[in-house]
């Protein structure tokens, strides 16, 4: 079968014939049909500092975030059965450890990644992934749709977390699949959203999809300033950053009002200088961070919104591609001019 | 009626005879039994970049943790009566802002701090404050107690912000008069509490009073290392940060466990260098910042511990002096040979 | 001045000729352009068993829902201006009480209701109020608008103590004022709604409102088991309980999913028999009480919801009357054939 | 090997000889070395209305309180090892509905409990438990205490259901083991707990343990008035009944504050008749019900303390039985003369 392989430690990615996996007594195949590029995996196409730091294994197949059908089930699978529609998890978690015995398996000390710290990975036709972390997909669900409930997990895990309040003033900073995703959701939960990015294709994909009233170039003027001309002096009730940068979360922590929440989640290569007394201490705020997401609560939450089409999914999609032509997404990724890139192997 | 004094904008205070302060209508007189000096005091006495800052009121009584009687009050006085025992807020909120209109009145947008932005203060024999913050004791309180409750009051909100779980591990970086109230309030909770300090004389009374399982000269060696020995490699469910320093802002996210909670209360000179990628994301923690208390939520908190013997104040007490000898009390505070140091006026 | 007067202890009112009334020194008097009919006036109209409770002071005028001018303000007033549009809190907290001294004045140990426990009310053409119950509205609210913040806060702070999380499934009990503020909010904030009621007008008027997907007529057949077929087997995330009688109590158990949460704010004449260990221990629920709103960030909440057009305050409104035709509109409301009822006086 | 036998669907118990069960894949053979005795045991050995609810499958042994030794594992365990000194956790959750997925295994909506719904048992030399309900306990723990953690886990629950603050005012409603540990955990977090029953035995056992501050006989005057004028009018800000009566459940929304909490987690054979309105609507209050235990995160709250000495799991032992003198002990319950009885196959 055809694959995107990550063979060596090196820029750039292969699309290899590789044999089809087999499976163990608590694992599932899956016939994958439609996987999406996600920022990780361009930090392991360029093999960047980020990627290094992962301790990523080689070779392996890369991709993480899809959708398909379950065509085969190990023989000790008791929940998934062949015919299930099913996207992955991502994070496959140890069971074992402490934060997986109390509930937290989302954040497991020993936590394995799909796509990066074993063999298989999603960029493929057939992926093996433990059946504790395929999550069943309403049977209507289209692939490209299921391949994205995985990131908007996140958002709505950075939701969760934020813990919103009746009419909240919402600043998202960054325009990216998740921070998109974050915008549609708080929209749909009644906030007044405001967003941000400092990438033209971005500030121009989010006005088209319209969940935030207002997009801000960001490269231009004073950003604090804008954005609180906009909401009021006083600043947002919740900010979420979801830009990953050392500019953005000191932003963040001006943005936001006195007693509101800043909800960190996006990976920052830089580390910012932060006077954490003038806005941690003496604005009495909260910053949350957050990674991937609970299992299976978040799941269920995003299924909740999509089915009763209070998000779009699909909005943040801006290309297809078969996997043959996998090169050219991450080519299209690396110049900013896509959002969310679908594979359909 | 003797008052210590700030009168020019430059280091020191003075002993001087002012006239007895008049009351508005809204107003109570207090006659000051016992205040209490406080680490603001001492940036008032240096005049360092931090008063600075604070954009202080010149001339002014220095002081705001305090307790006495009330004497008088104003005609348009509906809670307070004279011979009432009362401790003062320190904070005098405005009453009208968004804040104060929400229940957050000790996060005033507009916020004036006795013995900073008004010319009244607490070292002295009689002092003003409006009835609004006056906070009635019980009356078998002893006065050096009473001005006590202010400082506790800071504890007591960290914690409250903390929501401490049973059996929780807990780190106070900082053996100060509130860094040692942490670790009190925490033991009666019953948390297994690790301190730190630099200072020899903190160290040694911390360990006196024995609030905290070790005391850990964070000089010496690998803090965090040290640290992790005593608790497991898991990390500290909560870290309060009770130091004010760049370093112990930084040490706090390493300290801290997945999904567990760092405090921020200490003011501190310097913006650390925070690496929220690795520590906030990644760790999917929470950093709550906090200043000032709950009016009065927390001042009753405080009460009910200290009514019960659960924690006792008068264990941070290093010396008593007499209004002309403050001088006496900041060289023992910045010889850093005194942990809190009651003034008896 | 004209007023609703309730004189004798018996049903009736009686629209009199009374003198304008006098301020204190922290009141402010206020020209009433707007004033509701309230359930709570129907008891003390028909002075029932529930208006007995109330331990009502007699002579007074009725009516505590309303908006208007502030045109006098008292010696001692700080907040309020003449020239301010305000609408009126109804809880006249004392101050003083540990509620009052913890954030909770709502719920005031020493709690006066105006209308009920004091000779003032709202149904006449001035009326006297503490500033500390003034809400300063936006000036661009209608009158009537103005004279419904109070009651639609009631439905927001059941929301709150609701807690709602994304895509969480509401079932609304009670489609009166209150219960089509909690559709309408809820809608707002992304939920899925069912409603129910036993009175025609009121299924008819709810449906045509259009908060929530469907409203059933809980005369016909097995609620419970009717809204479970529409929202599944499971139950429902949190019921709202907002038609006071035993029966909707009862049911609002049932209908509730495992952990789910029940909030009851109707006063219900009747105290049903509850199978708690069933509903509550085994099903791990939630029951959540409230009365009134939280000064002030209920009010906030809505302010936020109707300025951005979220809820429609008006919606619920079916007649508008002036002050002498208020017979007619307690008439109409006790033959249920009518929502809510402006007087316009 | 020896087993306490439920055979027939009529009262009583037999101690009979059967064969050591055999294990599937993923289940562990443990070698019980202490079991304890449950109020939902006397149901069942009485054969009455609460067992007949149960649907309790028939013959099997009985019995869900225990500790042993692991001397067996299946084929596809991955967690347990021989050795292993575990205490079984009773609720045996499918995995597979909605609560377990999204976290809440404990209120399973397929849930089994051992020794009611399964054939095996408690009381017996080797159990079968699958090995997801198999809790490692810390190697030093005895077998008697091991057998505790399970009810005291329900008492652990009950606390985290309450989420206390500092220094409240605690009301635990009966004197049965887990009414004990409730007062043991909450002296433990520092609050002031005051105990009822109506059993002498018990009365007097919880005096001598004397984690509660106050044990008031409830047979005697007005329970209400008498625990008020131990804590004050203002009632207590958590009430926990632990008591499963309709007469404690009423006395419980009597006694909590306004704002405060009443948590529920006794079963009561009888349907109370509550002023929902009075006592849950005007005083605000949550009624918040609670099963079982969270897995594993309240198992390891209990864990931490035990570990630190903080609480006494034997201190509600009254008795110790070998297996074949089971009899004895639930004459001993039946009669109001044991706590806690303790079997060592």
């Amino acid at each position: 079968m055809k694959a995107v392989m990550k063979v060596e430690p090196k820029p750039g990615v292969k699309v290899m014939d590789i044999a089809k996996p087999k499976i163990g007594p608590r694992d599932v195949l899956v016939r994958v049909r439609a996987a999406a590029i996600c920022g990780s995996d361009i930090h392991l196409y360029k093999w960047d500092a980020q990627a290094l730091k992962w301790n990523a294994t080689l070779p392996k197949v890369v991709g993480h975030e899809f959708c398909g059908d379950v065509v085969e089930v190990g023989s000790n699978v008791s929940l998934a059965k062949v015919g299930d529609k099913v996207a992955g998890e991502t994070h496959i978690p140890c069971g074992t450890c402490y934060m997986c015995r109390t509930g937290r398996m989302h954040i497991c000390e020993n936590m394995k990644i799909l796509g990066v710290h074993v063999p298989e990975g999603a960029f493929t036709e057939y992926t093996v992934i433990p059946e504790t972390i395929a999550y069943k997909l309403p049977p209507e669900t289209s692939y490209d749709e299921g391949a994205l409930y995985e990131p908007c997990g996140v958002a709505m895990h950075a939701v969760q977390r934020a813990q919103p309040e009746p009419g909240d003033t919402v600043v998202v900073l960054g325009c990216g699949p998740i921070g998109i995703y974050v915008q549609q959701i708080m929209k749909a939960l009644g906030s007044d959203v405001i967003a941000t990015d400092v990438k033209p294709f971005r500030i121009e994909h989010a006005r088209k999809i319209g969940a935030a009233r207002e997009v801000i170039d960001a490269t231009k003027g004073n950003v604090v300033e804008r954005i609180k001309s906009l909401i009021g002096e006083r600043g947002a009730d919740i900010v979420f950053e979801a830009a990953g940068s050392g500019e953005t979360i000191t932003q963040s922590l001006d943005i936001v009002a006195k007693n509101g929440k800043v909800v960190l989640f996006g990976a920052s290569p830089e580390n910012p200088v932060l006077d954490t007394t003038t806005y941690i201490v003496y604005k009495e705020i909260d910053v949350r961070g957050l990674t991937g997401r609970y299992m299976y609560s978040t799941w269920d939450r995003v299924q909740r919104l999509v089915t009763r089409h209070l998000i779009d999914l699909k909005a943040v999609i801006t290309n297809k591609l078969p996997l043959d032509k996998v090169e050219e997404g991450f080519q299209l990724l690396l110049e900013g001019k896509a959002s969310k890139i679908i594979l359909n192997p």
